[in-house]
């Protein structure tokens, strides 16, 4: 094991089974979002006991079962689960005016969608839910699509072939973050159809995430509040 | 080489190079198309004689050029060549009051419209196309949506993601064929993403034939066509 | 939450959860059907609930167990459930006179099949299986290919390699739905195989719908009979 | 073909071709962009001429090499055309104060980059090249990460396995565009292998559109400019 | 360079360039082939010497145009070049009796069925060519399927679907070698879906070998031809 | 339900759920192989029933698990069930004096070997297996390489990266079966590494079949064996 | 079954399930290494006697679970099992001074890195673990990239884009061993964009051993180890 | 455009075009390697004279055609351009000891096992070429691998399935590093199929580069000979 080094902060903590990056909240706004998959609970419970002690703000521990949350919480009081977004949350950010608008195209989105909202939510965006807003019945997205166009920014959150995100990419100008999902069967290839056809829009600027990404989603909104932010000057 | 049966028609005429399958016009209503591209001139020439002469109604040659259409032509007159559409044809039906419309999404579709349009006409489906009326600025679609409900079978010819399909594939009740088409770069891969997109639409009822198959779309109409006359009875 | 509109009837109704697009019998002959995987039974329930409130003809849920079956069931007395093709359906339509082949290639593609039986009856199709006609045993479908060509239209339902489907589009005339199936291994890449198979088959004016929909092929005959419905007037 | 509606304005011109959408300046702050493969020089001068003529902004052809860009420009003087970019362009707008870096991770991304920079430049942004970055030599990127994290947005073009985008996006905290590149070989998979490498990228956050889309990622960026300067207010 | 040793024969010769493997005709009935492109005319002229030289029966090269063949011939006259099948041959062997089909589905698949054809005389095997029997009209390979199953193996060449393989391994006893063709477009992908699908064949006991591989073909039949022979005793 | 003809025999029985190709062992030599997987018991045990009564010779069910292999072999005593190789057999035929050679690259290969050798010897095939000799310990393969190439036909199952097919392929002169296996793991792909690699084989006159497919490998050796018995003459 | 040759050693045992190649450690500095999945414990048990008996230095049995683990240690005392990497070792070769890094990006990728370290020590490296130190926070690896340096060579265990991989091949000099990691999600697929990615670096001189193989990374080394120890000479 | 640091040597030097890594030969041991494809001539030449300039060992330029070679020879006399290898080298170094050798399956495999062997020797290694000693006549290898196995490293150049690798790999102790060649077709895949079958290799400790990069096989082995040299201690 390479031993962390003495002095001046690294600026990150060496655990031994982890390199907690404590820098992160200076360099990026918020600090490093623990992936809950594949690490012991232990494991989490450490790293969470680090960043809530090197940072001031949000510390987040996503795609985590109900189970181990509880653990979690019991040594960190203060924090909080939810379980449709299976996200772990202390220290929200308090609500700094970038609305962000989510919409998905149908139920199975929603999973998805509740991850992206609960992020974005924890890092002080304001969201707004459009659900169930699919091309097969058009008028109930035309029905919202003001209301969708006067936000900062959007996140479409869509499975099958994703056609919504093309169709809203066209009737708003803020910038759209497109999450493919893997529902669907067959040649929807597990989120991969909906993935490629998102990149391949005819709606110009779209840009899109990792399939069922509803964190990353959230993260990209982040970075354009933040870009939103710094351009505005001191609230 | 196998020797044609002697005796009763066989249903097909063999000429060394290939077997004319003369009992297609009866079995199906148009003769067999022929697929220009790998067949040389001469045997073109050749199969279209059999088939004008064992035939009565539409003959067709796809796929075809102009410097080998003229060849066969000089050969068979009385057809017609379209350039856009790359299509020889004799004998074209009367039109019979199917009314097909075929959309495209932007105007790099338009050669496969072209052949889907000519190969339909040719079998004597009455053709209204709506160009350019893709998702990025759906007001476009929209203002024609009435009229394209109104028609019996619509084509939905579209590359990039496709979404076109799944948006028609919501408006309107009658059969959508869609075809994906082959233009767009990089995720679009060659066409593979629209196809799957469109067999991934959340719109019920949406069918699909290959890549850049103007002709398939054609033929699939000609189907349905004939369909809706069987049950319509005698004029 | 976005609240659903005042004042006129906005097409679809906003359940929080699901936006109930209950314009869809108006305009494509059927009310919206309900996708069960992933949906709480209690979601369902309630969208049922809607769509039996706001429309006339048959409610259908797709893919749905025995277990939640029950409850749904026992909410909404004088449905039924097909096990064997794990469809809901309320008041289906009355038979209409489109008579639907469906063909299977062999044993293994007997679920699908069935949905897509169940499906088309409770639309209003009049339905015969041709079951186990694979062109492994050719004299089988040959024995009937008659009696298929005499249908309004086919549905061919086929795994591993899906030849059937060229095979039966070469001996009928009428419009041929092609639906790969799953079931098969290696080669087969769950179901690709016989997409892209039927996609690219010789037989003319074929088409094709998503990997083990047998809803969307019903679907896609019911649009086929809703043409050939309107062209005949009324009965 | 459909006729135009008479009346009130539709929001498109249809010149029988092509529907022009010239409502999309008003509805996304910049008129439709011509791509110009595929289209007859004399359709883009057609499409031009009405772009000229229904809005206000910049106008550009994307795509379009030098021969076509004479000939058109010929009919529409005042126009200029960056043959490094493959970029026409009328009536750029004047800088807006919204700074965008660019950085290529090697020569081969150059094109890319350039038409980019080129149509980020024409709808207002003011922007910084930083080539040849690549993380092989990672001093060069690490020399200038500063400067590069003081812009408003980034975007990073790379081919082969993208890897730039994942650093950079670790490095700053303002929005991240990736644009794959289809150079490289054999494993690079023509940008595919770049593609999905960013996509699945370890930085939170990053957004990607499609292969060698040097257009996709300016349009990217003025859309954040949009949001940007409409919460910043007038002037 | 490695030399060759001296002293006993190692069994193959070193040219520099290549090693011959000078004991294939005695391992495997047949002296190595040679594979023309990538090839220089003058090293292909010297192998063919050393092939000459060190074995007694037929000496082949394949995919080898007519200009190259040419020269070739001209340093070893008594070959002949089948341009069709780009095949150039040295002492054909006699007829041995063993009896071999090889069907196309469409003229399309001729050049792979002429290299098949050519390759399987020069090693001995009695061809009868069954042309363009594809399943779009089943009624031409039902009238000669008695005449292909008196045959001791078939060659069936198909692209597209390659549905005819499927069908002529259930009509037939013997061995089926099927040998998927590159024509077709979009969804056939080059000849994959052929390959895939045939693999994939309801059909027991059929074996395919590499897309457009006349060649492979061939000699699966002249290892068939071998086996047969060997267990026939002498003449 | 279609009813089975009246009359002549129809080469089939129509079980309502299944029509049995009764006509399969006069036309091919051995009657209809019934897969397991996806049939219910009960369905397997009446076309057993079927099978056995209107056939001579060996009766197979392959991919049948000991449970529901009990309760056939209930219903029909007389089989038998061989767990290894997954196959239930009634009626095996006589050993015919063709000798087939099994090889395995390694000890993850057996399964699908014991598949192939209990299928080769229910059809009266004479198997030897040469176990574990793939080509990470070349001299294994070699100590027996003049005894495998005194076969009539070789069946090479190996997975990973399958070179054994092509090794052996350029060791032995008779017709080589290559069979891929799914095992490995990453890149191989679950047997389609293996699969492209046979197909892609330096080794002429390879032949393959599906992944896992020792049933496949099995019955193209029967097609063999029936192709030399037929020219050998009574026996 | 093959009997094995009597008289001179052939080289490896015939246990009639296996053909234990003996002579490796002879040939390649280590013996045959078990892998596990698949094999019966008691035929690990008995593969794993013949290499303690027939070689002298290290065996190895990799992917074994605790259970059959214990089972076989019981038979084979002295050995001793290593849950986190899976590997059951005897007779572990003793440290030789080549210095081997290995590298994570992330804590999921523990697992493959636990298996690599662990091989890599039983083979006789120095192994040091250099944990967590993916480019999202870059100063982590410049940290301790001149420690890296400093090695004879470097493993770096990598998933989702693995760019960690590029980074460190172009700051060290030594060789360089890429394993892509199957985790992450949606685009990563399954450690496919992971390997792509690696085999794509803009680093020069890279190499990439299969996904999730600790195993062929530490015997990659091992190979190094055997060059470096071979040109060093004796001590 | 980003300016270059005043200052201390930043270890680049910034071109405008162009960031030239000048710090690559001492960080390496070989300066940056140029990769011409794409590159303007004058831009090579630019590069050239930096690298000669700022270093003292090797330049190279890889994949460079013999017209710009000329040119920029012209410009930077004393170098030499190798047309099989397309390499431009200047100032190649000493052999230092560490003999590589390259194997090719076939003459296709020729133009990369060049342009590894050039690499090679320009940065001192000794290179031993074995031409044609592929797998489907085995005595051409066996008859040389003890030569093989003589040499510090092994270098494996092969298309088609690349079986070659995994033989070899199990023949000799020392470092293999496998090139696929994207030669063969159809199920060659370009070369994807003889990567994937190397990456799967039976053969435990095998490495692999890019398709066609003999480039990427010589730097890995200049990486391995830097390790020899830096244990072996000064010469």
């Amino acid at each position: 094991m390479s031993g962390a080094a003495a002095g001046p902060d690294p600026g990150y903590t060496d655990l031994g089974f982890a390199r907690v990056d404590t820098a992160r909240e200076a360099r990026q706004g918020v600090a490093e979002c623990v992936y809950a998959p594949g690490k012991r609970t232990g494991h989490i419970t450490a790293i969470v006991a680090e960043l809530l002690d090197r940072s001031d703000g949000p510390v987040l521990v996503t795609r985590v079962e109900a189970e181990p949350a509880r653990t979690v919480l019991a040594a960190h009081p203060g924090g909080s689960h939810d379980p449709a977004a299976r996200l772990l949350a202390w220290r929200p950010a308090p609500p700094d005016g970038f609305r962000l608008a989510i919409l998905t195209a149908g139920t199975a989105d929603e999973p998805v969608a509740a991850e992206a909202a609960a992020v974005a939510r924890a890092v002080g965006l304001e969201v707004t839910l459009f659900r169930d807003v699919g091309v097969a019945g058009l008028h109930r997205l035309l029905d919202c699509a003001e209301e969708v166009a006067a936000h900062d920014a959007v996140v479409v959150v869509a499975g099958m072939e994703g056609a919504l995100a093309s169709v809203v990419g066209g009737l708003v100008a803020c910038p759209v973050v497109a999450v493919p999902v893997s529902t669907g069967y067959g040649a929807g290839l597990d989120g991969v159809t909906a993935l490629l056809a998102m990149l391949s829009s005819c709606a110009a600027g779209l840009t899109v995430v990792n399939i069922d990404s509803g964190f990353g989603a959230a993260m990209a909104a982040h970075r354009l509040a933040m870009a939103v932010r710094s351009r505005r000057g001191p609230g």
